[in-house]
């Protein structure tokens, strides 16, 4: 008791921090809780807790737990577990719940339909203020941030959604009707993926969204913190995508070491065989090399060229893309600019390097031998073919993955450095070997 | 008037649109709405269009959608126009509204403060319920999104925050005090940065949080859909920062194919002068080289490896930073954690690398020449070394960043491989000297 009177004075962060500080109380601080605020705490934390926490209670407190958790949060834990342990956790659900659970354990992984919540109030356009007043105060009552009331008609269609206080400014024997507007219902569609759920939002001020199926009949609503969660995780997971590293659950620090280096070698192999193919292709080169060493000398500021001008177009376009400014309908459009930026970028570098050997040979700051001009423009033409090569490649591999149903942000910076260093080594010496045959080669 | 009509069956969103479609209208769209929705219209435009409409709107319309406008949308505008400009349109602003301006422009950008608006309710503790619906009626008008009300004493101290639904379940005559309880309440801090805020908001389920200044005297309420534009504008700044390029207002498409190659071709030059130094590198050891080109034959294989394992480290540090998960005190921790996990994925690589060559030489696929061995054993320890230290490297950089003031998020892959990069060459060159002294060199 005297336990209850402290967890009672904490904030649900505060005793989200004690769990994690205490792990091996974590059920008794959980079950020495009101169930409502326990289910406040218990989504707040990290899966492999919620898993011990469940284990560990009683099974008719992890139902009354389980019950209590809001629908969407419900559904995110059990989403996480193996699929017997979700049968297992199913059968102690309410039959009422279970149906909702059920249903949005149906929507696609990362879809809006997995975001929904039940906990709004509808009414119909014949419903007059009074009645309204009694629905809200008969069903509306876990919905206490929300402030919106939907009107649907008899196939479950969402007709309008009309705030509270507009019932509230009007006589009671008003028809919703009346109250009704002209503009289109803004809604989210549950099969939509929940970066879209973002931008909606974000345009439209709203705290809450309706979520409607393709017919239109609405399902549910989305509420704007959930969409923050998302906003920030879909931050942490591109971001790790980009570094190449699978995604971490827990915070850096904690992760024990091995797991830590389990999770960064898969892409570093992978990566590191694709690279292999550079040595092969510069053993195929290894006769010219011979002949001019003068020419390995440029091998890393070319393929660092081409593999930087690629991960800058592939960061842009992925960003553009989780953003909704490019789809992929829009790949002959971006083609056409990388295109042109490539060209004009690797204009740029090329110069740069031309005049840099120019200098150098001119102040006697190194000697680049009889034919230095020659070697000159080799570099000159190659960056530009590396440049625009790499702009190419960065920009098109996002589109081509997400059309591969892929995740974009999967291009990282590094897998397209080392796509382009390849076919860069393959780019400069067949340029070296057109401009300087002859004379060094 | 029928335009009127047209625009008032409008979404606010369907008439951003039609602002981006007809830019020439834009002031007259911005005209004829009422002026409530005119400046929701106007708060989700481009800057560039903002500028354009106030402009071109004569002062009185200006005036008048300027102080429509909520604080932090207005403070945001104002923030992006050179200041002789905020100066004029300060001067359209009510006494009241100048004041509240002038306030959130006085925190740094960037911060919390900064996003604050005005538009919440206090209450004294020794006010009744009855008064405190009078307050609400008289200051609550444009808070319909805010359910909560807050209780200061006369220091303006924040005591407590309660929702409206409790004083709507106790009598009239109930004292604020009674209904205040024991817990901290969770607010932000003025000054602290605007990506704690997201964090508080993720943890405590509530659509507005009050912010407070140092001595805990209320200041104003932040949102919870100002922190969704505020996590989705730090992801796409990141993710910018991270591939090299400056920051873009415009969508990508929309972009003038000049202002795209300016904002890109400043990082490419930086990274290619940067990189210059590695021909520097080799030049040093061209010597060697032409004794044993061979060794040239290795070098994007072992440059690369050190870059991805330095962008790798980098992101997982930049990330964690961004969450708060690591901090700067905390690097030691970092580096003995990267020190372990480095020598590991290099110790993975290396032993991957001797086995290529073994096998090709084994297997006649390529031949390396009598000291194959020796050549195999020089990779083994490069990349050993190498590995080390990109994840050093890449892992310190970020909290060096930090520690200097700068954004962490700098320290982007390409960035990163281009320290690595030149330090590579060094490693390789300098072990296989150790290596191949007496045989190969
Ligand atoms: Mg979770
Ligand atoms: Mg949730
Ligand atoms: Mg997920
Ligand atoms: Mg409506
Ligand atoms: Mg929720
Ligand atoms: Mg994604
Ligand atoms: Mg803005
Ligand atoms: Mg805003
Ligand atoms: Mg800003
Ligand atoms: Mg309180
Ligand atoms: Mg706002
Ligand atoms: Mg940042
Ligand atoms: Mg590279």
């Amino acid at each position: 008791l005297e336990i209850k009177k402290f967890l009672d004075a904490q904030n649900i962060t505060d005793v989200v921090d004690l769990v994690y500080e205490m792990p091996e109380y974590d059920s008794q601080i959980i079950a020495n809780m009101s169930v409502h605020r326990a289910a406040s705490v218990f989504k707040l934390l990290e899966t492999s807790n919620q898993k011990d926490i469940i284990h560990k209670l009683p099974p008719n407190k992890a139902a009354e737990l389980l019950n209590d958790l809001p629908a969407d949060d419900r559904t995110d834990f059990l989403e996480e577990l193996p699929s017997n342990g979700v049968r297992e956790l199913i059968k102690l659900l309410d039959p009422q719940e279970r149906k909702i659970t059920l249903s949005l354990l149906g929507y696609p992984e990362n879809s809006i339909g997995r975001l929904m919540n039940p906990d709004y109030v509808y009414v119909y356009s014949y419903n007059t203020v009074a009645e309204v007043f009694d629905i809200i105060r008969k069903y509306g009552k876990n919905s206490d941030a929300i402030n919106v009331i939907y009107v649907i008609n008899h196939k479950g269609e969402l007709l309008d959604d009309i705030r509270i206080g507009e019932f509230i400014l009007n006589t009671p024997d008003t028809l919703v009707s009346d109250l009704m507007d002209e503009r289109r219902v803004i809604s989210l569609n549950a099969y939509d993926d929940q970066e879209t759920a973002s931008e909606v939002f974000k345009m439209n001020n709203r705290i809450a969204l309706p979520v409607v199926s393709q017919s239109n009949k609405l399902l549910g609503i989305v509420t704007i913190d959930d969409v923050l969660w998302v906003a920030t995780e879909e931050y942490s997971e591109d971001m790790q995508k980009m570094g190449g590293t699978q995604a971490f659950e827990e915070p850096y620090l904690d992760i024990a070491l091995f797991k830590l280096y389990k999770k960064r070698v898969g892409w570093l192999i992978i990566l590191f065989l694709s690279e292999m193919l550079t040595a092969t292709a510069m053993q195929f080169f290894e006769v010219e090399i011979e002949k001019a060493t003068l020419l390995a000398l440029f091998v890393p500021l070319i393929m660092s060229s081409g593999g930087n001008s690629g991960s800058q177009a592939s960061t842009l376009i992925i960003q553009a893309m989780t953003l909704g400014e490019v789809t992929i309908a829009d790949w002959w459009r971006v083609m056409r600019r990388e295109l042109f930026s490539g060209a004009m970028l690797g204009l740029t570098l090329g110069t740069i390097g031309l005049l840099r050997i120019m200098m150098w040979q001119q102040l006697h700051l190194y000697d680049y031998g009889p034919h230095w001009l020659l070697v000159g423009i080799t570099i000159f033409f190659t960056l530009i073919g590396i440049v625009l090569w790499g702009s190419l490649i960065g920009s098109m591999l996002p589109i081509v993955l997400k059309r591969l149903k892929l995740d974009p942000a999967t291009s990282s910076a590094p897998f397209v450095a080392t796509l382009v260093d390849v076919t860069g080594i393959i780019i400069y010496f067949s340029v070296a070997y057109m401009v300087l045959k002859g004379t060094l080669l």
